[in-house]
């Protein structure tokens, strides 16, 4: 099958539910996808075991903070100077490109980096939602060495790290992002197919095409999207407060959602790293990263990105699990609550259902 | 000639003489020279001249703030992994180390990594002193491109930059360098032989070394230096106030001498950017960098870096002129007054003694 561009629209609404309000406005995604596609072409979405064991793959992402990626538009040189200085150092030209995140606009864009390189896109990603952070990937669950790092900025600048582990990837990534004007395009552990099975997760991109077409012409969009999702609803009410700061190229902050109809009386907060990462209501968690967290509009059901809340917006909170990788102890370790500094033990979405008498 | 142990006490005294304040603890330096020397044995020193046209010549660096590098040794392995990726990138050895800045412990730690990589060390540099950012260089004002930077840090990580220019290559240079904890080893620009020629500074090291042994059992070791140097006495007197804060990799701050002796009744005040770059009497710069303004210890002439100035220290202040390639425009407008942020016209420290009648 191939990405043309009347897909692009279900893909950015579904990559935008996985974004868990993070990734990167999925606009801005659809903008380069749709003219990428204009010029070159559809994008053919190929699965891993299509590709011969020594084709390389190229996982790409934006880098940076959403304030920023949600002006700035990637170069069409960017994917093309990664691709180059991979070829430069394989000694061969990358075989398909990856999305590392398929939330947000990362999970869209990469449809335009396909088609600007003339390459397909697999049908995988690294993260199966929005991470915060480079080392987040499954890749570094998975074991694999994180031994290179390939980035490109829209002034031009090439900036290859070859980190000691994924932590230092991380670290020195963020700095040449914040230095580069906050955003960049970034290759992460270029991998051989081979080494990208059991590493990668795979399916996420039709996925998000699927979650992105539930809602389509549904009487009840909330509800189409709710069950395909196999998602929780945590509340659903109003915006009351949203307090937001960039620092150091990541958006922190939080957002109070205050419940109406069957829920009035109850006070939901997201606690908010680029994605949604914690949903605390009475002082205890009902919702928590890795799991995937969703604001939604309660009438249309389109996700709501974390640079679009506002006050004052009608919006239902979902909650659904998250892939299995990342329940793993190296998974949990990684991307578990502690990982992003909260002191919470790690409790599965469906156990926190279960012990609430509204789940 | 080569370099051997008996040599490097002088050869840190030099560069310290020409570090004007900066390029990091001439000791650090010292220290991991000796280290090496000890090891691997003397270091050749060879003129371009005697290289073949296509010989890789690797001009090396420690980047980051002297307050860090004072602390924290470069580990024998940087070097190494900069040869290492240098052949990845050109296929082929690198044939000679060069240092980067004869100032400061960058003009002596190069010893050390050429004996660390079994490498002659090129009798040039590309500064004749010390400047605090990556881009002036040498190589920047002959217009050669700043095509390459790769850097490595205690920690094992390597970075290669390819910036779109030199402004590029210091900005993100020194975002990986204070990633990395404010120091790192950096290779920038990596030259043939052929290159080089006309974009590098000769003869350096070899001054170094001279202006070393100048001191080296004179009855008055400030006129030999003095002499030596063809400097302009500024001030003797006595440091009466320092002030200095390490930010984004760089020491900020200034130094006050007051004078004694013939010099009573005089105030002299330095502004410092890891480096002494202006020298302010009553309002009226009486040197100004590109040219080269050093305190060195009244009785023993030993210049005093930026990290040793200490309030009450008895000190006496040189300038005296840069290399003629620092004052050409590109000269200037790489690293003449303005390009510090200072709005001073360049006037040559020749000019500027002409026109006091102390001088």
């Amino acid at each position: 099958m191939s990405i043309d561009i009347s897909d692009i629209p279900a893909l950015a609404r579904g990559c935008a539910v996985l974004g868990t309000g993070g990734g990167g406005d999925v606009r801005t995604g659809s903008l380069a996808a749709i003219r990428a596609i204009q010029t070159y072409g559809p994008v053919p979405l190929v699965e891993l075991a299509e590709l011969p064991g020594d084709a390389l793959v190229v996982p790409l992402s934006g880098i940076g903070a959403p304030t920023v990626s949600h002006e700035m538009i990637h170069s069409e040189d960017e994917a093309k100077r990664i691709a180059e200085e991979i070829e430069r150092i394989f000694g061969r030209p990358p075989a398909a490109v990856m999305s590392s995140e398929i939330g947000g606009s990362n999970g869209v864009a990469p449809v335009a980096w396909a088609a600007q390189l003339g390459l397909p896109l697999l049908d995988a990603d690294a993260m199966g939602r929005a991470f915060p952070e480079v080392q987040m990937v499954s890749m570094y669950v998975a074991g694999l060495p994180a031994d290179l790092v390939v980035m490109s900025d829209v002034v031009g600048n090439v900036v290859t790290i070859r980190p000691v582990d994924g932590l230092w990837s991380e670290r020195l990534a963020r700095a040449v992002c914040v230095a580069a004007g906050s955003t960049a395009l970034m290759a992460d552990y270029v991998l051989t197919a081979a080494q990208a099975r059991g590493a990668v997760i795979e399916g996420t991109v039709t996925r998000a095409l699927a979650i992105g077409r539930a809602t389509e012409g549904a009487a009840e969009p909330l509800r189409a999207l709710t069950e395909r999702l196999g998602a929780a609803r945590l509340i659903t009410g109003k915006l009351t407060d949203v307090e937001r700061r960039t620092t150091g190229g990541f958006v922190r902050g939080t957002a109070t959602i205050e419940g109406t109809g069957d829920d009035r009386g109850r006070t939901l907060t997201l606690e908010l790293q680029n994605e949604n990462l914690v949903a605390v209501e009475n002082g205890r968690p009902r919702a928590m990263v890795p799991d995937l967290i969703t604001v939604v509009d309660t009438e249309t059901a389109a996700a709501v990105q974390t640079e679009g809340l506002r006050y004052g917006q009608r919006v239902t909170v979902l909650a659904w699990p998250c892939d299995p990788l990342w329940r793993t102890p190296k998974g949990l370790e990684t991307a578990g609550p502690r990982a992003f500094g909260y002191d919470l033990e790690y409790v599965p979405i469906e156990e926190l259902v279960k012990g609430d008498p509204r789940g």
